[in-house]
Order: structure tokens, then C-alpha cells, then sequence
């Protein structure tokens, strides 16, 4: 059973650090380590004990039960400070907390909660460091969710929706819906498009702004499936397309198969990023990348790790990330190409990473 | 300047309180008090001082220059803990911060970029009371939000978008659909579209199940225009309609007018909750309206003030509430009726509240 795996994991560090047990208040987080998704819970793990507590509310008492038929169930709205005093009483002396998630306020609950036989202990981003590594199933719906962004892209361009005159709300929106037409629950985040000198700025918010001949079109976007989210960015050109144009697509898609040929367990995650900056500052751009090359993906959009000149650590078989270089060129254009991708195994005859995001990347002149 | 007044009155509550300044670091509050909308920003407001110190990245240089013109700006990614270091050189001994807002990680860098020289004060909800008092400016943005959700409705309505056969997940695409036609930016959150059975439940998300003849069809949704939510329940039944449905309906209509009409300034919560929850215990249903009676929209779709059986307090001249009573037979179907208003001032000469959800509340049966 997969979710019982996950927390065997965390129960392994848990007793490494001499943790009696984790109080798990971040969502997400209790997503992952029980199923369970509603909008009010905690969960406590404790190192010698196979069953966890999940704490809700009414609200959500037939759900939880469904969701997370193998944790013990609590029906309280004071999620946390009840799981805190659960675990005082039952023994529990060092307790692991999210000190990155829990409030000041919120803090001050979980004490008086517990009282003063358990000592708190900053356990920050442990979860989050296990979720790094995806298992089977997470990979499976992070493909499902790359699938609908691809399909869905691939309807928008056959039906001509990219073309001159329509505003980039427009393609927008016309993207959003085929997504959900393919299945998506969602959209992973608010899908950027990005027309002519728009295209340079990064992070660029549609706009009522037309598509025009010769106009780069830079569309970065995601489905979400299950909880899981695609991140997918590909560079067109609006016909006729300019030899600078050209030549910088050309740059940037070098710089992404370098990144992606970086991509093996063990790598270390800033020389990830430097394979492929290394490329753009060759051609004299430097300055005109100005973001990390990715970051991981999964239950959310942005997670562990970061790949950037300053992420340390190294890259681990299993994590799914994005390789997404650019370059900007401002008040002219920009051209981007991202793909999701999982980190292969070193036990395996190749490990090659995992494509998931397979809409083709060459150059495309619509 | 509306800004600059919101920046006054908290001053004032400042000075009460013997604070020397206020460190903002919830985004919604940052907003609220500077007109910028980045993603990594906080605000230092000094209480003998007009001119606040707005901090941000790299990234929003442009973007906190123009929306927030009459902030000192300060470019620094760890916006927070700068801030608080620029309080204790500034001569700050005692700081407020947003101790339900700050985590206990974020607190850590916080005090340690301050120094010893600083009391930081806990200063929560202190904006979110602010808040609950719309000024024009405000209740000018609630008006487009809401009337781009009547609009959206009305023409679903006249489109013949509830009909048999459609799917709750239909509906709820079009309907959403039409908000972005009338202008709406994005949805104040994920529509409910409950038929039949489906309609007993209070917060239900939209499936595949289809529209039946003789269902009830519960919509609740809401428009978002520049960062300001509207929220609205309608209930129709798809022909032909039953003597209960009627009957629930005109139950659920009169108990929603009672609540409205309770809507006065100075009016105890507790008892506003109370004129329209009566009716539906009169009524032998005591039971089967689970939630309260309202809540305050703005910035965020749940805000100051609550509205129920257990809030504490009186309701403000100017806050922007729902009234959304609903009464929910298990495996029947259910009702809820919602308004967004505008509470009135005692001053003018009727302090009726000014409806801003204004498409008809009569039992529409389609």
C-alpha cells in the first residue's frame, strides 16, 4: 500500500533524529501521508506505531473515512492542539512540528495544548524532502495531468487558435477549457500567453493585447489531475518568422536538451542548472536569464527541489522537475521551453530521464 | 487618497495601542494598505510617520513603483526580516506583527534580524478589522463583481443552460465561462452546481451527474474584479415542480428576507444570524441548516465579519456580508438563497443595506 509506505519513510527518519513522533499540520503534507483532502486537518505519525491520527471536523466525517480508511480517526475542530494533547498523553516527549507552517499564534495553541512534558522540535521541510522522490502512482497521475496539457495544446493548434487577431485572453482561455475538456480537474496555475514584446517579460499575465504576424507566441501552462500538476512551456512563431527569431529558438532549445542531458540521480542540482546556462552565456545572454532552470513538481506546482545556480544538494532518482531555460530580449521577445520531466533510476539499464510533457519541440511557424 | 486614509486608521489603532509601528506581512493586508499586488512583499508602517516602506524583489520594481507611487520601495528578497531590521535602526521599540500570519520559522528571522532592541507585539487581525469597513473605493469594485455575476446568470438562464441532460460540470463551465464575458478577472472560487439529491449538500463540487426534470439546481459562485469577490446562491427547479420543493423554497425565501432586513449597523451578529435562523426552527428544520448565516466579502471571499449563532460583536456601518440561510434534506434535495449587501449607514436617512446581488430571488422554475 503506497500511502502506508510514505509514512514508513517518514517514520524511519523520524526515529533517526530520536523524534518520538511528527505532528503534521500542512495540508498538502496531509494529503500526501494519508489521502485525505479536506480543508481542516492534522495528522500525527508516531515513530513506533504504525497507525496515524487523523484529525477533522464534522464537515468532512464520511470523506475522511473514505479517503483515509487506514488512520484513526478524530472528529474535532481544533485539529492540531487536540492532536498535540493526544500525543502528551500518550507519551510522546519529542514531538516534530512544521515550523514553517505552524503561525506564532497557532504555535502557542499546539503548546498549551501539550503542556509542558513534550518538547517541541523544529521539523521543517521533512515531508517536503520526501515527496522529492515520487512512487508509482504519483508518476502515473503526473503523466495523466502532463497528457491533458499536451493534448490540449495540440487541439488548440489544430483548430488554427493560434492566429493573428486573437488577443492572448483569448488563446488563454481556449487552452484552460481544453484541458478540462481532456480530463484535467483544473488548471495547475494561472496559464501565461504572451505575444510579441509581452513574450520577454517572464511571467507575463494574458492581457486583451492581439497576436500579430511575426509575433512570438510563448504559452506556459498546466493541467492538474488528482492533485497533480503539469508545467509545460512551448515558444511559437505567428508566420513569417525573422532569422533572430530563429536563431534565438535555436539557442534556447540547445540550452534545454543540455539541461535535460544534465538530469541524472546524483547530479549536482547547480551544475544542472549550469549545463544549460552555460550555453546561453556562451552566446552571450547571460544577462538575459535571468530565473532558476526548474524546480520539482508534484501535489504542488513549485516543490523541492530547486534547480538554480544556488540549489544545493544533488538530484535524486525518482524527482520529477521542470528544465525550463529562457531568454529574454526586452521590448522585443522572448522564447522559453520547459518540459516536466522524472529523474531515472542509476539501478536501471539507461537512466534517461522520463519525458512527460511530449508535445514536440522544434520550431513552429503557425 | 483612499490608500493613505486606510494607512491613517491603522495610525490610529497604533497609537492606541502604544506601538511604534506595524510590520504587514499577510499579501491581503499588504494590498489593502499600498495597492500592490506582487506575490513576496511587507510593509513597515510607522505610527508617527505618513509614508510607509513597501519591500520587494527584483521582480516587481516596475510593477510596486506604479501601484503603490506614494510607498518609500525598498528591493530585497527577504522582505520581511529587512523590514524589521530598518524598525529597530529606526529607532522602533515596540512592533506589531501579524503573529497568526507569521510562521514560527519566519518569527525566528525576524527577531534575529530586529535585535535585542525591539518588542515585537502581537498584533492579529488588526488589518482584518480595518478591513470590514469598505470604503467607496471598495464597495465601487464588490458592484462590478456582483454584477458581472447577475449578468453571467442571466444569460446562462436565457441561453437555456439549465436544462435536462447537461451536467453539473456543463453548467459550471459556462457559467464561469459568461463571468469572464462580463468581465470578471477569475472566479471568486471553484462554482457549486448541486442537482437533484446532490443539492442537499451544502458545499458540493459539480460532477458528471445530469440535470434531471424535477430537480432543484443549487448554484453558488461569484465573480473576482481587480482582487474583490462576489458571492451568490440561486436555486431553480427544473420543471415540473413538486408542492415540497415549493414549500421548502418559500421557507428558505423568508427566512433569507428576515435576514436581510436584520442587517442594520449596531445589530448584535449573534441576533442577525438569529432573525433568519428562527424561521427555519419555526418551521420544524432546525436541524437541517448546519452553517451560519453569513460572513464579510472583500479582498477575500471569507472575511470579518462572521455571522453566526457564536459570533461575537455588532456589525459595522459599511461591511459588505452575505446572507446565504439554506435548509438540506438528505437524499432529497436543498435550498440556500444568497445576497451579497452592503450594510448601511445609521447617518443617511434610511440605513437600508444597498443589495449589490441583484438578480431575482423568485422560485424560478425552468
Amino acid at each position: 500500500m503506497t500511502i502506508s509506505h510514505r509514512r514508513d519513510r517518514l517514520r524511519r527518519r523520524l526515529a533517526a533524529v530520536d523524534l518520538d513522533a511528527m505532528l503534521v499540520t500542512d495540508l498538502v503534507n496531509v494529503r500526501y501521508l494519508s489521502g485525505f483532502t479536506g480543508s481542516n486537518a492534522a495528522l500525527l505519525i508516531r515513530a513506533d506505531h504504525d497507525v496515524p491520527v487523523l484529525a477533522t471536523d464534522g464537515r468532512y466525517v464520511t470523506q475522511a473515512a473514505a479517503q483515509a480508511p487506514d488512520a484513526q480517526l478524530v472528529i474535532e475542530r481544533a485539529c492540531g492542539p487536540h492532536l498535540a494533547g493526544l500525543a502528551a498523553s500518550g507519551g510522546v516527549r519529542r514531538l516534530g512540528f512544521e515550523s514553517h507552517v505552524v503561525t506564532v499564534d497557532g504555535f502557542a495553541l499546539l503548546q498549551k495544548a501539550a503542556g509542558d512534558g513534550v518538547a517541541f522540535v523544529r521539523a521543517a521541510g521533512t515531508v517536503e524532502s520526501l515527496r522529492e522522490v515520487k512512487d508509482a502512482g504519483e508518476v502515473a497521475l503526473l503523466r495523466l495531468a502532463c497528457e491533458a496539457a499536451d493534448a490540449a495544446l495540440a487541439d488548440l493548434v489544430a483548430a488554427g487558435g493560434l492566429r493573428p487577431g486573437r488577443t492572448e485572453k483569448d488563446v488563454s482561455r481556449d487552452l484552460e477549457s481544453r484541458m478540462l475538456d481532456h480530463g484535467a480537474d483544473g488548471v495547475s496555475f494561472e496559464t501565461i500567453v504572451a505575444a510579441g514584446a509581452n513574450s520577454a517579460i517572464p511571467h507575463h499575465r494574458p492581457t486583451d493585447a492581439t497576436l500579430a504576424a511575426g509575433d512570438f507566441v510563448k504559452i506556459d501552462f498546466g493541467a492538474l489531475v488528482a492533485g497533480y500538476h503539469s508545467d509545460m512551456t512551448r515558444t511559437f512563431v505567428l508566420a513569417p518568422v525573422a532569422q533572430w527569431q530563429q536563431d534565438l529558438y535555436g539557442l534556447v532549445e540547445t540550452a534545454q536538451r543540455a539541461g535535460r542531458e544534465a538530469l541524472r540521480a546524483g547530479a549536482v542540482l547547480s551544475d544542472v542548472d549550469g549545463a544549460s546556462r552555460q550555453v546561453i552565456a556562451d552566446a552571450g545572454h547571460a544577462e538575459n536569464f535571468g530565473h532558476g532552470l526548474g524546480h520539482g513538481v508534484g501535489l504542488q506546482i513549485h516543490e523541492a527541489p530547486g534547480i538554480s545556480a544556488s540549489s544545493a544538494g544533488t538530484l535524486l532518482a525518482g524527482s520529477a522537475v521542470t528544465v525550463e531555460p529562457g531568454v529574454y530580449l526586452p521590448g522585443r521577445g522572448g522564447v522559453r521551453i520547459e518540459d516536466t520531466l522524472v529523474v531515472g533510476s542509476p539501478d536501471s539499464p539507461t537512466d534517461t530521464p522520463e519525458l512527460l510533457t511530449r508535445f514536440p519541440k522544434e520550431l513552429a511557424i503557425v
